[in-house]
């Protein structure tokens, strides 16, 4: 699924590379995501927006000054640790003492246009949400959106983090899906904890969607003196990863903070006019935010399965791994699988393969006896295998092989698509 | 469709966010892309590599010492500009002189890791084919693929261009649609040129998908003395912008240089083994390269159309513009239109849109009169209109208006999904 980023150079500080088949992963939910919140939705609007950003949105939203972690050196070893994830105060790797703290900005820098002077220097964004804030007023333009609505996004952040790791869980790379959801000025809090309840539900319901576990997932409220200055409530979604429980994903109210703040510090019209009252004003916001990798590996840790199957052998049995993804969200939909190798099979096999194509992703495998290439497929959660055999010459059928109840059915190959278009719907 | 990037703290240069419109239409060559070129083949690996990659890539593909361009600066007035770009020797602004030319790596630099110090700099890739390149091993042996085959990605790069411009032609931050198809080591000439037309083929193929018109596209084949030392053939192909004949796509034969090339400079085997000889060698490379923004901007400038017609007063005509994008690409597929505001009427058309959505991307609109806003649906291209008129209350059918007739059928509310769905197929 996923491979060591520049792994023929020794890597890259857990950087990653998605592989054949965790691209199709990572697609399915970005794509799933979008039909579901964006596209499906009458009151939403997408947007992407550049990872570059003028300096002064870092500035206005407080990531300049703020966006920091603290960090410590060893003065004996010169490791560096971030002195909020340190127990004691002794370097954990050579017992050493730390020189004083120091705050590190988690932005990462670079310079724009052919000069080396300070006013080119600008930021990779290290969130998507600042996108969705500045472009309200090209949205409420352009889109003639009525409150409540919301501005989405799917894109890269970056952060450069003093430890990142557990594989795609931390890294300095990601990717989020983010909702800014713009509501009217609440006039008691019943008003926006009402659309924070939709959307706690919302998110609930996409977690389930994607095979996990009501079990594997803990809301955590954030305690008032945790929340930012801006936010009035904060769930983090927390998720038992096989390193802890760690966030999944967060749910913030946000006041009217952002709109209010980058209205008054770019001295443009964030303001809503109700088209009723005429009243004008900053909405309020509701922002639930999902990260791509975590969704990814949330999906395939809910996903793992492991357990006792019959193997090709009468009455014998051992252990399979198979990857339990909702049909919906495997990377590879079919296995088309000819019982040999031999051209009269393998050419009826590759027809079926060529076929199934164009309406699902569909592999073919040839090697190795079929018991084998059944538990391959399982590994990686294919629904469906396919398998061509000396009968499907004359009878015109083939077996297709249910992964997770591993029942076979008979099927004409005239109306196999269909029956796999319609399975895979359920 | 897209929106000047941080607009509202003044730009940035030349940086660019799509809109509602914009990333929808963006989307959907992407995805069509990707079914098209990769998972609807059975030839091709899909990946993901991360932006960030280690420091030996670059230095061994050459784009650290090469990959520049010629900067000069005028010694009056400290305008900078590239040196192969100007007609003459004196600065266009001021009429200075130039000091002597510098070159200037046009790749984006920053800092990971909590240090200073020279190891932590890394650099944001200029191009998506390294990527290719260094998964080679990986996905040898996590598909198994026989060549010929292919590894394609979607993604963004970065190039520090001196002078970015033409909106969003030349961008600093930009996406590539790319594949490396390697093949088997050529005998003879006529065996990658086999390969070079096939895929030459399938690019003008995609561009007439996306509604180019063939005379709108040229092909220029790159002079042997202008080609990179390890391309044997290069073409672009450039398309008739507003601001001139510029290059849209290219498609290069690259020998088997970069796996070489990686193959000696990383120490990794990247070698094929036939399966049948058992010969071990470095797989040649056809490159196809499509430019994700430069599809857009072709697929906008194709589409967009001035024509008379008919206005809602009888045998009155005047001039609409209607972007007639192919109906897979237009950006939102059937707008729904109450003929009045009226809640009798709105809430129905509210129904239908709601209904239409889970299948294909839906506007509803209730502002001015129905022909103004035929023409905003025609402006962004949409293929269908429904209105939903006072008989649609007693017959239970709608008006559906196509966008390039502009001829409308009477349809019934309950076969109207089925009817549009049949229709956007064609």
């Amino acid at each position: 699924f996923i491979f060591t980023g520049s792994e023929i150079y020794g890597g890259l500080q857990n950087a990653w590379d998605f592989g054949p088949l965790g691209v199709e992963l990572k697609n399915n939910i970005k794509n799933a995501w979008w039909k579901r919140f964006v596209s499906g939705r009458g009151d939403m609007a997408g947007i992407e927006a550049a990872l570059l950003m003028n300096t002064r949105v870092w500035e206005a939203s407080g990531h300049i000054s703020n966006f920091s972690d603290p960090l410590v050196e060893c003065v004996e070893c010169h490791h560096r640790f971030r002195s909020d994830q340190l127990e004691n105060d002794k370097c954990p790797d050579c017992g050493g003492k730390f020189a004083e703290a120091k705050q590190f900005n988690l932005m990462l820098k670079t310079h724009l246009g052919a000069t080396d002077e300070k006013a080119s220097e600008v930021y990779f964004r290290p969130e998507t949400a600042q996108g969705m804030f500045v472009n309200f007023k090209n949205i409420i333009e352009s889109t003639r959106k009525r409150l409540p609505f919301g501005i989405a996004q799917i894109g890269k952040a970056f952060r450069n983090e003093i430890t990142p790791g557990n594989y795609i869980f931390r890294m300095r790379e990601f990717e989020q899906m983010e909702i800014e959801y713009f509501i009217p000025k609440p006039e008691s809090d019943a008003d926006w904890e009402e659309h924070f309840e939709d959307w706690r539900k919302e998110m609930h319901s996409w977690m389930s969607y994607l095979g996990i576990k009501p079990d594997e997932v803990h809301e955590l409220d954030v305690p008032k003196e945790d929340l930012a200055h801006y936010s009035k409530k904060t769930i983090d979604f927390e998720y038992d990863f096989p390193f802890g429980r760690k966030e999944l994903y967060g749910l913030a109210y946000r006041t009217d903070f952002d709109l209010r703040n980058h209205g008054e510090k770019s001295g443009a019209d964030l303001k809503y006019k109700d088209p009723e009252t005429g009243e004008e004003y900053y909405p309020h916001v509701i922002e639930p935010t999902f990260g791509v990798e975590r969704s990814v590996l949330a999906a395939m840790c809910s996903a793992y399965t492991e357990e006792e199957a019959p193997t090709a052998e009468e009455g014998e049995t051992d252990m399979r791994v198979v990857m339990k993804f909702p049909k919906w969200l495997s990377p590879v939909k079919a296995a088309v699988l000819p019982l040999s190798k031999k051209e009269e099979l393998s050419s009826v096999a590759k027809k079926i393969a060529d076929d199934l194509r164009g309406s699902m992703t569909t592999e073919y495998d040839e090697t190795q006896s079929i018991g084998k290439r059944y538990r391959r497929q399982d590994e990686i959660g294919t629904p469906y295998c396919v398998t061509v055999d000396f009968d499907s010459l004359t009878d015109k059928k083939v077996t297709v092989r249910d992964r997770d109840t591993m029942k076979q059915d008979r099927v004409e190959i005239s109306g196999l698509k269909e029956y796999l278009v319609k399975n895979l719907a359920e």
